[in-house]
């Protein structure tokens, strides 16, 4: 090789070894200069948020929080409403969240009559007048919060008024099978009569509504040991069971929202129904209906008349449980008195609203809500929710203000007016309905966080399965006692005490039915946005629900003495919350698997062949058109579920199409229409029962027509509204198939 | 510099040379290689594709089109609605259609009674029962298509059938503002009198529902010269107006979609209402109805009694107009006889699905929709916006074949059963309700695509407005005789023939509102799927209608002869029609300007301001919320228009994000509720006029609410329902704003 052919070669090494370095510079170069968005669009979450966000969510923050909030009665309508609305607000701002502002209401409200000379009361008379027992205005002065001027004495909101006297009959729970069983098996009318139901079993407002229907003057409601007392267990202040003096109050409304504005918000300029309008129009009782504690409640029904009462309406009180009417000799001449003096008054309530916005898809919500008012100190219901609440949104606030932001828009809701009948969440739901149709993902209800310790549970749409899996099994179980947790997490301890398959131990746990009850009632059954309540719950083998529900001992003591001391319990809910909120909202693919509807359709499908099909086939009726809607959602469901894994996912615009259909899944089972009888109701596979406001309905329409449908008057008439409803189910299921196919049309 | 020295610097200068080439290389590989949606997701849409479809589209083919559409009646729900609907998905699978389908519905349809011996007529008798005149069964045979068997007797489709005398009264076009000049100033009572209306003005339907609530035993429909003439013109064969026994058919349903099951799509499955409950529940008329020529209605008409007819219900036949009821001296003892023998049967009828995928977002469409069913030969209505909308799917199959793709999906949609209550369409609608909700950009109707030459001319929604200015445009305006247009554009000459503001030649065209009448009203009255319909239309200084509309002279030779003989008009309505598919499927941003709906907002609460202040001063109504309302849709309309210019066009999210709100805007006018009354009409802004279903009426709410307000018997509960309408009017408008704002909540 001579000098110009070596000069050649070391300039070709040059160029090749600079041609390759540019080549690296070059295309890395690229990558950064040119589509900064491209990397960030297409960003899957990542667990390291959730590990940050978990261990931010402290115990002690909680115990604060509800120390805090627990302070004074906060009912909806009163300035705590505002005062702790205005709190919040600041203290969101203060975490972090980019906005956070208030929404106020003017609603219908109820409270116990302002005039301190007629109280609502229940008395037992002997025949010449002479009282033998009558209910005390406010509950015992157990410990030293009952002092506080601003508790409300027990009553039940939007009760008609009146002062009526009669013969007394014992009702059970007051349900329509209860009343049915007087009427047709007992012979009893309890027409002009005044009826007492023990509470429990159904939602109180439904037991207001059958006792209007069978034609009762009046009802008392009182809490009977079996249903909120537990053998053995001491009872408040000593322990958690309730006392004879204590009162659950509530609502009797069972529609939803503010009752003069049905289907729009209750802003300044709405139309409102005349009162008279609305007790019919969303379902006011107009019969005096008062609560007890069981103190009164077993002198009225000791010496009750007539036969001894049926086995299964056999209270823990310690008499012999009858059904009247009248009582037995030597007392037939007594009487019974119901005052009523309710006042339903136009009060302003107030929903604050915070939002973290996404970085990619601000235009995508995950919406976290709990109700703020509680009847009285409310620190189960709902301040427990509230404390974890504001944690969890002070931990994403930190998150963000280190850098974080999701992909997705977090909204905070802190609703209220809940325990009225939903009210502020159901008007924001009302006023925002466009937006939350077209841009919400999920809404996850926290209520309630701890009535108790034994075990988290929940209640869901099929489409919040998958997240709520992940997301407890992301989270620690919390040892309330020194010992420790035996599981290793929320959900190994969750399918272990409430197994979906009790013999399984590999079983997932069981998730429930949505009906009503709280707030995501407007966002699931309205709207159709898939929605989830979680909470932690007691042992179902001691008591089926916490006793001091809705009494004035609801106070902070109960929580930090009877059920979470450490607040891990609470921490533990605020985890599962957090992780979830994160999963949907960080998360590139949505967490919803379809095919989990596709197998709860599935299993309602088949119990209403195993439950109707001999009447069906009797009227000829076929359900293989009803079949074949829930076999091509089915198909629908796993295409798209095949999709979610095979989708490109460096294309954000793929991965949206998916995403859209995803999200837009529940809605596909809303009816504008609405259920028949009561149309904000548009969710067709799940309502809320029409015998019981609190239980979820599997086909409501079908199951309403079909309801003692052997007692109907006019037979042909009901068996055509069966069908019709049947038409429009398998449309409604078919319609909701198409709208998560690829193609659609 | 040594020897090393210079093996240095070669090697130096080789590798920054290599360095150089490699960074070039490595960055433009870089773009191909690493992210090859990247361009294709942010890429705009291209003119040269409008110019190349608008090449494509040829006038020979579109008058082939309608030669062959024309060569049969084509009724719906008779064998030639499959037949052609078969021949139809197989063309357009043949020009390169991606899929095209048939949806079959079993719908209730109307017919002349297959029996011959009791036809449908008018009689007019002596006192002695001698026939004075008898309408024909079938109109003149006065071309050769007359023998056709297949021609559908004149004939009101759903009319009551019947056999009714009584005396007749005039009652101008039946109007309800026409029954009340009878009734109150007048002082003449319609009730039980056969009523004689003439064609026009309103919808036929309105005219049978107003003849029924007056109490008219029967009512019959003419067409007056006056109307459906112009003087000096030749009537058909030797021209376009309409001879003495050319007649009009037509349906009187007022509803939309098959009676039989409103809201929902009249599948194997639905349920169906009887057809008395139908009568009652999409409004079919009981009493019969039926249509005549001028041949016989000049003689009904000529020696009428009572007083002559005010000067604006004259037509003009050649005789002095008078209102009845009865004959003048000496004709004193006629009398009327309407025979009415109309069968309503279940019958299929299909619609054509065709479509076209998108490339980047397929789950986005444009549906370009054209009903196929004519009455008779439908020359004009439909089958030359048929032939228009096959040649427009030929171009854009052409298109692709050659390589292209649209950005969004487009859907050609061919509907049955148009004329009998656009059937078709609103079944289909009922059935895609969900995706096309979620999915659906615009739709875009092209019914009669020329009844003239004069002029183009569109009415729409105002989210169409920037969409049509442009492409018409980009559209030559079609020359009708050698000489040619005097016009550059189609916009050209439409904003001349047709302006918005008279004075000034810088004018927009003017573009009316959304009523009803084609099948654009299930898609936007119904769903709030921003809507427009195209034609071009004759000169209104001749005549305000084509005149042989509806009768069997609508022929190919009317057409070719009279209307566009070189399909010059027809090929100008595919291409403005195939631009705005364009503009709507292939632009990045859509082409929706959210200030032109703002505009017309306001131009409506003007109107309402001007209309009502008065009488709402009285009443202590404000129109204060409403106008803050629309002010509020105002400011995010115009901050909407500013992120679409402003947006990262470089990001696929930001772009779809925006996009989504424009296609959602319409949507926001929707109450789920709808009207009162008439609760399948859900667009808060737009309805068809309660008194009129041709024509569009904004805030129908309120304006139904207030109509002939003087006049109602319960005062109070009418300006109760004025003020509930007001607000619902209001909180839809501001709930428009909200859904349009990047923030929502």
């Amino acid at each position: 090789m001579d000098g110009k052919g070596r000069f050649l070669l070391v300039a070709a090494i040059g160029l090749v070894v600079g041609v390759v370095l540019g080549v690296v510079i070059g295309y890395f170069s690229r990558q950064a200069g040119s589509a900064p968005w491209a990397e960030e669009l297409v960003r899957d979450g990542d667990d390291s948020v959730g590990r940050r966000v978990q261990e931010e969510i402290l115990p002690e923050n909680i115990e604060a929080n509800l120390r805090r909030l627990t302070s004074v009665p906060h009912i909806a309508g009163r300035p705590m409403d505002l005062g702790q609305a205005e709190e919040l607000r600041d203290r969101w701002l203060q975490y972090g969240l980019d906005s956070a502002r208030l929404t106020p209401y003017d609603i219908l409200l109820s409270y116990p009559s302002s005039d301190d000379n007629s109280p609502s009361r229940v008395t037992l008379m002997e025949a010449n007048g002479t009282v033998v027992i009558q209910s005390q205005v406010e509950e015992a002065p157990l410990d030293e919060y009952q002092t506080d001027p601003n508790i409300v004495p027990p009553f039940n909101a939007y009760s008609g008024s009146g002062d009526v006297e009669g013969e007394l009959v014992y009702v059970n729970y007051g349900r329509v099978e209860d009343f049915f069983h007087l009427q047709r098996d007992l012979n009893i009318d309890p027409a002009g009569k005044i009826c007492i139901a023990r509470y429990g079993s159904i939602f109180r407002g439904d037991k207001a509504e059958k006792a209007e229907q069978f034609g009762c003057l009046g009802l008392i409601i009182y809490s009977d040991p079996a249903d909120y007392s537990a053998r053995g267990y001491p009872v408040y202040p000593d322990g958690w069971m309730l006392p004879p003096s204590g009162v659950q109050r509530g609502t009797l409304m069972i529609a939803q929202g503010d009752p003069l504005t049905p289907f729009y918000p209750a802003n300044e300029y709405a139309y409102r129904l005349s009162e008279e309008e609305a007790k019919v129009v969303s379902g006011l009782p107009t019969i005096p209906v008062h609560p007890i504690g069981f103190g009164v409640g077993i002198e009225l029904l000791r010496y009750l008349g007539g036969n001894e009462a049926p086995a299964e309406w056999r209270g823990d009180l310690n008499i012999t449980y009858r059904t009247g009417p009248g009582f037995q000799h030597p007392h037939t001449g007594r009487r019974v008195r119901l005052q009523v003096n309710v006042q339903n008054e136009v009060k302003r309530t107030y929903n604050v609203i915070g939002i973290i916005e996404g970085s990619v898809e601000p235009d995508r919500y995950v919406i976290m809500g709990n109700h703020r008012d509680a009847w009285v100190f409310g620190s189960v219901d709902p301040s427990s929710g509230s404390a974890v609440q504001e944690e969890v949104a002070r931990a994403f606030g930190k998150l963000k203000q280190e850098g974080w932001r999701p992909r997705r828009s977090l909204v905070f809701a802190s609703w209220g007016a809940e325990e009225y009948g939903l009210i502020g969440s159901t008007e924001w739901v009302e006023e925002y309905s466009k937006v939350l149709s077209e841009r919400a993902v999920a809404y996850l209800n926290i209520d309630i966080a701890a009535l108790g310790n034994f075990t988290f549970r929940s209640i869901a749409s099929p489409a919040m399965f998958q997240s709520v899996f992940d997301a407890t099994k992301k989270v620690p179980d919390p040892a309330v006692n020194p010992a420790g947790s035996s599981y290793n997490s929320v959900y190994d301890s969750w399918a272990a005490k409430l197994p979906k398959d009790a013999g399984n131990p590999n079983s997932v746990p069981t998730i429930g039915q949505l009906g009503s009850g709280s707030d995501y009632t407007p966002f699931f059954q309205h709207l159709g946005i898939s929605s989830i309540d979680i909470r932690f719950i007691c042992d179902p083998a001691v008591i089926s629900y916490y006793a001091l529900y809705h009494s004035s001992y609801e106070t902070f003591d109960l929580v930090k003495k009877f059920i979470d001391p450490e607040f891990k319990v609470h921490q533990a809910v605020g985890r599962v919350l957090a992780e979830m909120a994160l999963d949907l909202a960080d998360s590139l693919v949505l967490p919803i698997d379809p095919t989990a509807y596709s197998t709860a359709l599935q299993d309602i499908a088949a119990s209403v062949r195993t439950e109707y099909s001999t009447q069906f086939a009797e009227q000829g009726i076929s359900l293989d058109h009803l079949n074949s809607a829930v076999d091509n959602f089915t198909s629908a469901a796993q295409r798209l579920k095949r999709r979610m894994a095979d989708i490109d996912r460096k294309n954000p615009l793929a991965v949206r199409v998916v995403n859209d259909q995803l999200m837009q899944l529940e809605r596909g089972f809303i009816d504008p229409l609405g259920l028949p009888g009561r149309e904000w109701y548009r969710h067709v596979v799940y309502a809320p029962s029409a015998h019981n406001s609190y239980a979820g309905q599997a086909f409501p329409g079908l199951a309403d027509a079909m309801f003692d449908i052997e007692n109907a008057v006019n037979q042909t008439a009901r068996w055509e509204e069966v069908k019709k409803q049947l038409a429009i189910t398998t449309y409604t299921v078919q319609s909701a198939a198409t709208a998560i196919e690829e193609g659609g049309l």
